[in-house]
């Protein structure tokens, strides 16, 4: 029962005046080194510097006008926390977000600055859900989910769409893969606009859920999450786990020193920032694993601390 | 005796196949910031990472036939070496580059990685000019000048030219200065394709020798080269100078840490790697002097050196 073109093409239009549609670059350096054409899909220039506003504004938008009037709320330490903030502020809505006690600074003040109201928790999964719970049930707002929710997932496809667009030849889509809204939503888009074009997933070592979770034939939990992508160290979710069952070709999977290697090649020659999740979809390309491909990459976001860089 | 329209239009021209016609990007953040609204004129994106590479095409492009089989010669540690090592390849030419023995091992890779012979010497400038000296007469090289020639003056001119013609209604445009050939080119653009937009310079106070050339009516040396933008720490000559006396609306001055903050906004709110030389013309536009106007920044270039960042 996956999402149908139509409401692919209706996400489009309906997000289209609250996000940007994001360049899409190349770099000659880049090419000669894997032996591909790869085509950079640059979701670091996004609104809030990520991918995240595409869904998070898809979401909101379809809200009921009862619905809005209560607000939006979420947990999240990372983009989506901003995300949602930046996409209710724009449609006049108040959004809570509930953040650990010890999440960084920084990122309280980015949402802070797009006008989330912010409840501090204990970090635990349990501390943040009840808290999300008792704010609903005083203010009545809708809770949003950063990656498994049908609005958001088709959200983040656009992307993708716009991608296809402008290169309809690309014979494949690679993105990272945490939560798996990104890489289901890309899933989708290309199987309604472009299905000769496959999608891939990559995924750290270091957070092989997804990997796992395909093989298997069942979603996974990750035995441990040591990687430096920190917006990879999520679940896959029952949303979007069957549209990626059945329309992503494979996971591959990509080391820390490869990531790294990755990110400091794109800052240094295409002189663009991405975060570390995104140079995990780079990786296996500088692996000559995509010679003589058209290969698209979503570069998810470039929200990185400056002050914690790994070279 | 300034350049005539007509020789900027045919460097326009003649170096268009060798360079980017870069892109000219806006940040939200930094026109609230400000005031002001700012167009990025992104030389980051230019071939070899600068703006250099336009000066040293054109000047490449303009030897005989004779002298091009002679090859070209310059002494530089920095983006010059790689510009003209980058437009030599692409022209057939060979070129030798002088560094001290001294400079750091990425910059030396990144002109080989372009196919320039290097030659080491001590790290004097009377070292650098008498091995050059010396392999001028063994080879028949022709000297280039990274800003104090007219060729590269009028080649690093033509940012400012496709600047002007994406935003033709420009009230000023901001440029850093060192050795003043970026400045001195992007005065003669404005003047011949839109005189009503001035041109300023931004300096660091480390290294303000165009500020007091510019109010003693005479080249002065700089008296210490105290900054980290890298870029700036050379003098005017005699063939930019008098431009800029003529053109130059005026030398603005800022500090050390007005040029780190404003490196930090650009990395971290667009996205893109700026040098810290860039960062020196973005910092008075952060100050509030240019509310209401509409200004042009030609960043520089984005070739930092990712293990010795200021933060």
């Amino acid at each position: 029962m996956i999402p149908t073109k139509t409401e692919l093409i209706e996400c489009s239009t309906r997000i289209a005046p609250f996000i940007h549609n994001t360049p899409v670059l190349t770099s000659q350096t880049i090419n000669t080194i894997s032996g591909a054409e790869v085509f950079f899909k640059c979701e670091n220039f996004q609104k809030m510097g990520a991918f995240k506003m595409r869904g998070a504004a898809n979401a909101i938008l379809q809200l009921s006008d009862e619905e809005k009037v209560k607000g939006v709320i979420t947990h999240s330490s990372g983009n989506f926390a901003q995300a949602v903030s930046l996409a209710a502020l724009k449609l006049g809505v108040k959004a809570y977000i509930v953040m650990p006690k010890n999440a960084p600074l920084p990122k309280k003040e980015a949402v802070q600055g797009y006008g989330g109201v912010i409840t501090e928790c204990e970090s635990t999964l349990k501390a943040r859900e009840s808290t999300v719970e008792n704010i609903i049930k005083k203010t009545g707002a809708t809770p949003l989910h950063p990656s498994n929710q049908m609005e958001v997932i088709i959200g983040q496809g656009t992307a993708a769409i716009e991608l296809l667009q402008n290169h309809p030849n690309l014979d494949v889509i690679i993105t990272p893969v945490g939560g798996g809204g990104l890489l289901a939503g890309t899933a989708l888009a290309a199987h309604h606009f472009k299905p000769h074009c496959k999608v891939i997933g990559a995924e750290p070592m270091g957070a092989d859920d997804a990997f796992r979770s395909l093989a298997a034939g069942e979603i996974l939990d990750n035995e441990n999450t040591n990687t430096i992508a920190d917006g990879l160290r999520t679940k896959l979710g029952d949303q979007n786990f069957p549209i990626i069952q059945e329309l992503v070709e494979k996971i591959v999977l990509v080391d820390e020193q490869e990531i790294i290697d990755a990110m400091r090649l794109v800052w240094e020659r295409m002189k663009i920032i991405i975060e570390p999740s995104s140079a995990v979809a780079l990786a296996p390309i500088l692996r000559g694993e995509f010679k003589s491909k058209k290969v698209g990459i979503i570069i998810s976001g470039g929200n990185v601390d400056l002050n914690n860089l790994p070279f």
